[in-house]
């Protein structure tokens, strides 16, 4: 059987998504939580590596044992892995796919969503969960984010927005929207960005630059120098992997059912 | 000088607000960095005690010490504790007020908001935030909950939504609003109260009784008797900690500017 799991996790005390040698990983606690459950070995592959401390409010992995079918009714299966996962990790949702559906090949677009709190203190909910940067963003510096972050959209090289050193060789994606929105007590901004794909620590590295942006540090005009040159240096810095989320994976229609299985 | 501040705190790492010999409280914290913070010993009283795994959204210490005046203006203040205090707690701002102000017997009204999660599977985002309570909640369910809240406010008797062996000598209480909200994704729900003040774990007693309302294992009517017979064994279990909030204190009009300091 293959299954098909929607999961979020809190990934504060994740070294990641990718299983390794030391340290916990969601991949590794959802292969032994499956291996348990279905009483045989499990292989657990992923929609996305996420770093260690990046968060998943919608996240997608496969499950695929020997087994002839699912032994457990596929809405039941939330309920059963909640009853054996640790609290930070859940199962959402459950569907049987076929041999032929990869998590991450499959998916033909996903969207992170960035959070920054801009308050002079820091809010002790958000610890771990938002990027703490008390520099006052006046309108106009959320204006020109928000100016940057549309120019951003499209098909373009993003080389300038990948970390330095990763094995990519095609550096071109599609940013179908990239949005900035603040919260209407001006404590909190949100990043969203959605596209066919994402380089590494690309959505990290936009988020430092717009920060970069909105306190007056760099003018959007920059960007088009950024796209245009693939200069990683000239881009702003890696914003903490504690503000970001994976938020959601699109499938093709017809994989996943409209609600709640 | 006193000082009076508005607070935030995560309740989950902490044994509640009062100061103990064994367990780490919010008051023992505040009173080692009050004391760093201004070189000198300090006195800090706290609006309430909150319970172990209790959260603040707002609670209001007042800090006492020999010194003349304040060395660092109260605007500032948020910014020179959140460098000091750990990542749980926060100050939200700061006044000063004069030396016959007392956070506790000044309050003249408290707002407690008691969180729950009723989805099938639990949220890893709100582990130790909110109660999880998988049992399905109806519409005519959440609406039983509703009536029963209203039958709650106004001047009653609450001994039976009081903690037993309670040292309290007039358990009468003014619950001026009693609401059940339940958000628009159905999954999660609000249990808001507002009163002149709280018997201990009365919110937790209430919210518990509520929710065995709220799925069928008793009636709204059975509140009249409760009311009447005073008998904490008749009313529903405590809800666990981890759902409750402290969510706004009121004072007499003048002492709380009417914005961030």
């Amino acid at each position: 059987m293959k299954l098909l799991l929607e999961l979020s996790f809190v990934g504060t005390d994740f070294c990641g998504w990718q299983v390794q040698p030391n340290g916990r990983t969601v991949q590794g606690v959802m292969t032994e939580t499956s291996s348990r459950l279905f009483g045989c070995d499990s292989l657990v592959t992923g929609c996305s590596r996420t770093d260690s401390g990046v968060h998943a409010l919608s996240f997608f992995c496969t499950v695929e044992n020997g087994l002839d079918g699912c032994p457990i009714p596929p809405e039941r299966i939330p309920k059963a892995y909640a009853a054996l996962l640790p609290p930070d990790v859940s199962v959402r949702r459950a569907v049987l796919v076929g041999a032929d559906f990869h998590p991450r090949y499959c998916a033909i677009e996903k969207e992170y969503v960035y959070r920054v709190r801009t308050a002079p203190f820091p809010d002790p909910f958000g610890y771990g969960r938002e990027y703490f940067f008390p520099a006052p963003l006046t309108e106009r510096g959320v204006e020109k984010m928000r100016e940057t972050a549309a120019a951003l959209c499209g098909t373009h090289d993003f080389s300038a927005f990948m970390a330095a050193g990763s094995k990519i060789t095609d550096p071109v994606r599609t940013v179908f929207s990239c949005e900035v929105r603040r919260a209407p007590d001006g404590q909190t901004l949100e990043i969203e960005a959605a596209a066919d794909g994402f380089l590494y620590h690309m959505v990290r590295i936009i988020s430092g630059t717009l920060l970069e942006i909105g306190r007056g540090a760099r003018e959007p005009e920059s960007v088009a120098a950024l796209l245009k040159n693939r200069d990683r240096s000239e881009a702003g810095p890696t914003a903490p992997a504690c503000g970001l989320y994976l938020k959601r994976v699109k499938y093709p229609e017809g994989i996943l059912p409209p609600k709640n299985v």
